[in-house]
């Protein structure tokens, strides 16, 4: 087959460490000659063909065209099948220098090696029966997980659970089937009064792809996490309230960027939950006239965030009071995603009015409210999570789904009487859906679109 | 020994790739210990501390006191005195999750290992004789070299060039220094009219290390580059110079930075030299009053940027002439790294001013001699460098002035007739330079210094 208009079997080569100066690099390369051709590029105590497997081999790189010294490295050996990509692989540990990386990328390629898609190393281990496609996921999930649960759920998956859990459905909708084709074969003889389709295995397999199913929303919140806006006047106290957050949860490692004067950004867990939680400062010091300009552009890049978070803190201090700015800002926030916030209220001068939760960002009082109410919105009060089956890809939710829908089908078909022959075909949908997942059945296009979403290098 | 009161062979374990979301990431681990610690953390077909050497081991990452599987790992085992500290080592290869290197970094610290101190790997190797300091260095400016040249160079003085320059040199220091002490055995007692001091060796001896600290210039140039900086009134062609020097040079890819309203930067070599170009983007669009506004922060900014930087391009608008705006702000530039250039020379009124370089941004007319004339500014008219010893550490670079000055010292001494023990305490005070620059004479102190300015894992 082919990917990306490729050959799978080609030489391919790609840094799959982060692009920066550090200590280690590595660069790794596969394909049918990978370890010829990088033996040419290495003088070290042995030939690195003629390296036994999983060795690592310390010599000179060297570019074979022009015989220079490239960089002093250690060069890792698979032999194929007994690699990750079930070809011959070469990983090359070099110094983590940014001209030295792309010096060998550049040497690499002319030498017969071409640039490795995103996730074609993992690509390559699927077609070679490595793993199935639900174990594929795992891979770019265990490596995109932001929390410890999120990479615990993940190293379950790779070890194989969402596909004992698709191929033990998918053997109960065979036997389904293979009951259909039974009865069709013979129907028209002789009419069996026993054999009557399984309707209970059909429910029973319609139970589980939906509790597998359900599991999604849950997998997506704690693998990518939510966003969380603090909205509010100038002096709401969205700082204080920000600072409380950080104080109180535990803080993601933030992620590599640059600083900006138009918000601020923070990742936390609450709860297994990861959060990306923003303040935004073009708000703020409305009082001096340079910021007063620059606020216009930060009020812009605010909404944008608004727009695209899953949930709107809006703050308002309980001291000031509620004014028609404030209602009309709240009026036109979608409901579904905002938390009241009514700050100050220990020397707020009125109660809150109804809706609002009662905090003081400064001293902590009501935030365990708050956080409770956060977790309410985003449907997380409760995760148990410890030993359940869950899925965080959309692809896999999207095919369950559609078995789900051909089962249903089929059920509603049974009760119908409807032809045999008609069922078997809703049967057979749901089937080869199941068989989508793991990658039984697949085309080019869908291998495609699953691996663009991955990390190069992987 | 202790470096940073820490011991030198306890277990240390490090980041070792950049921190960031990737393939792969290298954790690298070395000590007393190491192996068997990491063994009790690892389930694989073998034990890791009954693995070969050099092997890569395949298995689960767990953590040993709670039993909670962490990753599927690769580790590699090396074992001393053959690896890169002299010590045992594993490195682990794993996901490039950041949840998951946390994780593991903090059950490292639960089972005994601690954060390596920045360049502690390559301090241990010098410590354990794997290398010398000057090739300890080179490590260093490998990994921060940013181009082929600069890499060129380090991976030469990686191969021991630099030191074996020194030791060449020392010989000889040694050989001065054992001629006065044979001199002062006898002195007092017979009078040895052929034993005088061998003054040509002295002079050979000055005459060899100035020329290894003249190289110091241009390896510091080659390996750290120099920044340039374009300024210049608002329609004086700043933006189309920069985009000419971007077409017309070699790019260097560009660092991780955050965007910012206040400049651009490119990365580009001008021959072998790296250039951190800027263009000081706060003083563009003067016409719009919010940027007007936001311009008066991007000037203090330009006006930091220029004073850190190496050359400032001045650009003047040949069609509208100098005017006295100009000539305040050139007057107000350190002539030694001004050039001042007079753009759109092609459609100027008139002739442009003594001292102003011809160009017009747009064509590109003039810009090998603007070039050529920046090259001239950093002393780098014509780098021969190809078989050259050559130098950019400055610790090197001082103690070799060290030396010659005692060198010179003795020098006159020997001139003026002083007492042989004096000139003695002189040739020792140079043997003793020498000898802090490979690291055969140092102290914790020194050591700290240096070291401190390496990567993390390295």
């Amino acid at each position: 087959m082919k990917y990306y208009e490729y050959d799978t079997d080609d030489m391919i080569a790609a840094l799959a460490t982060p692009w920066g100066e550090s200590a280690i690099a590595v660069i790794r390369t596969t394909g049918q000659g990978c370890i010829e051709a990088l033996s040419a590029a290495f003088d070290g105590r042995k030939k690195l063909d003629e390296s036994a497997p999983y060795l690592m081999n310390y010599g000179t790189l060297k570019d074979p065209g022009t015989g220079r010294k490239m960089d002093e490295i250690i060069a890792g050996i698979y032999k194929k099948p007994r690699s990750y990509t079930g070809q011959d692989m070469v990983e090359i540990f070099c110094h983590g220098s940014m001209a030295g990386i792309m010096e060998i990328l550049k040497m690499l390629r002319s030498i017969g090696f071409r640039d490795a898609k995103p996730g074609e190393f993992t690509l390559r281990a699927f077609l070679n029966g490595k793993m199935d496609l639900t174990r594929a996921e795992a891979v770019n999930e265990i490596i995109k997980s932001k929390s410890v649960k999120a990479m615990d759920i993940a190293l379950q998956r790779l070890s194989g659970t969402v596909f004992n859990r698709i191929n033990h459905i998918k053997n109960l909708v065979a036997e389904i089937l293979a009951g259909t084709e039974l009865m069709l074969d013979y129907a028209e003889d002789e009419a069996d009064p026993e054999a009557t389709l399984d309707k209970e295995k059909i429910e029973e397999a319609i139970s589980l792809l939906k509790e597998l199913a359900s599991t999604y929303k849950i997998g997506k919140i704690i693998q990518d996490g939510v966003s969380v806006v603090l909205a509010g006047k100038t002096n709401a106290g969205k700082s204080s309230l920000f600072n409380l957050f950080n104080k109180r949860e535990r803080s993601i490692v933030s992620e590599i960027h640059g600083t900006t004067r138009d918000y601020i950004e923070s990742f936390l867990l609450i709860g297994e939950i990861p959060v990306k939680l923003y303040d935004t400062a073009g708000l703020r010091d409305a009082e001096n006239p340079v910021d007063n300009l620059v606020e216009q552009q930060g009020i812009k890049k605010t909404i944008e965030i608004m727009e695209k978070s899953d949930i709107i803190l809006y703050l308002v201090d309980g001291k000031a009071g509620l004014d028609n700015d404030d209602i009309s800002r709240i009026n036109s926030f979608d409901s579904n995603k905002l938390i009241k916030i009514w700050n100050k209220a220990d020397i707020a001068l009125e109660k809150s009015p109804i809706g609002f939760i009662d905090i003081c960002a400064l001293t902590g009082e009501g935030f365990k409210e708050l956080e409770l109410e956060i977790k309410k919105r985003i449907g997380a009060e409760k995760i148990e999570v410890n030993d359940a089956v869950i899925i965080d890809s959309e692809r896999q939710k999207n095919l369950i789904d559609e078995a789900i829908k051909a089962l249903s089908n089929s059920l509603v078909s049974v009760n119908e009487n409807m032809p045999l022959d008609l069922i078997a075909v809703d049967i057979k949908e749901a089937l080869d859906s199941l068989g989508e997942i793991t990658g039984e059945i697949t085309s080019s296009d869908i291998l495609e679109l699953m691996f663009s979403k991955f990390c190069v290098g992987k």
